[in-house]
């Protein structure tokens, strides 16, 4: 794996895992972005070893597709990617994922397992938090699947902006 | 937990997982399942114990607030559900899920982790079989994954019917 290969494309979207803890939802979502075409970034420190044992023992064969980033803080990411191309996934944002204008080069980013991302970085980010919604029995879904959700909503909305049309409409 | 309470307003949609093999999966897609306020059906064998050990192991303590049907054959969900509201995920289907025009009372049907729907099911279903685009490299994707990107699209084209705009365009 080279990410940095210049014969390769660039990624479509960016998922952004902040202190990630557990391994196997990492796994999951790295199978996810090799499945769209999207890099993954994961923010030190991580609650696991990213190793070849991790790698074997969840049988993630496809990890070798994986555009891979590991960084040593938050801000090295706003850096690469810009900070006007960051939507900050947290349950506490009030503006709903499916109004976030997803753009090709955008990155989503979601927190820790156990806390999400800190409220004064959900309060700064403004119009650019956002949440999926849900109701309060479930409390949150688990991060894969809520990346999923998420990066998902994003190429369907690039899709949509190739096409000039929603999907659907021309079927 | 009764499923049967009259007073309990009817899912929004439905989860059908056929022949589940992997607990954590069931247990992922139950959480999905009471964030939107589906019900989830189970089509026996399971590949696994659906008991107290395996409900607690897992943490699910939303798992009280899931409207859980487990049944011996698909046909029972095909007669409940009837078979114009079924939506058939597989990695074989021609159409994506994009396409689909999902209804509230509609079910979401994925077949077992190791080997998805049988073809001629995929074929029977037509127009009904949809699938969720993806790049070869990752073959496809972790089953909770692939339910949560289903339904959260049913919940998203819901809300749009409802509105009467996509969501978004208000904003």
């Amino acid at each position: 794996m080279s990410p940095n290969d210049p014969s390769r494309p660039g990624p479509r979207f960016h998922v952004v895992l902040v202190e990630p803890e557990i391994a196997a939802n990492a796994g999951a979502i790295g199978r996810t972005c090799v499945a769209v075409g999207a890099a993954l970034w994961l923010v030190r420190p991580l609650g696991f070893l990213l190793d070849d044992r991790m790698v074997r023992r969840a049988g993630l064969d496809y990890w070798e597709h994986l555009d891979l980033r590991v960084v040593d803080s938050l801000d090295a990411v706003v850096e690469a990617l810009g900070p006007d191309r960051l939507w900050w996934f947290s349950t506490k944002a009030a503006r709903t994922y499916t109004e976030a204008d997803f753009r090709p080069g955008d990155g989503l980013v979601f927190g820790p397992e156990s806390r999400g991302l800190p409220s004064r970085r959900i309060e700064a980010a403004g119009d650019r938090a956002v949440r999926i919604p849900m109701r309060p029995e479930a409390r949150s879904l688990n991060l894969a699947n809520a990346a999923a959700v998420g990066l998902y909503e994003a190429v369907r909305q690039a899709a949509v902006a190739n096409s000039g049309a929603p999907p659907g409409l021309s079927s």
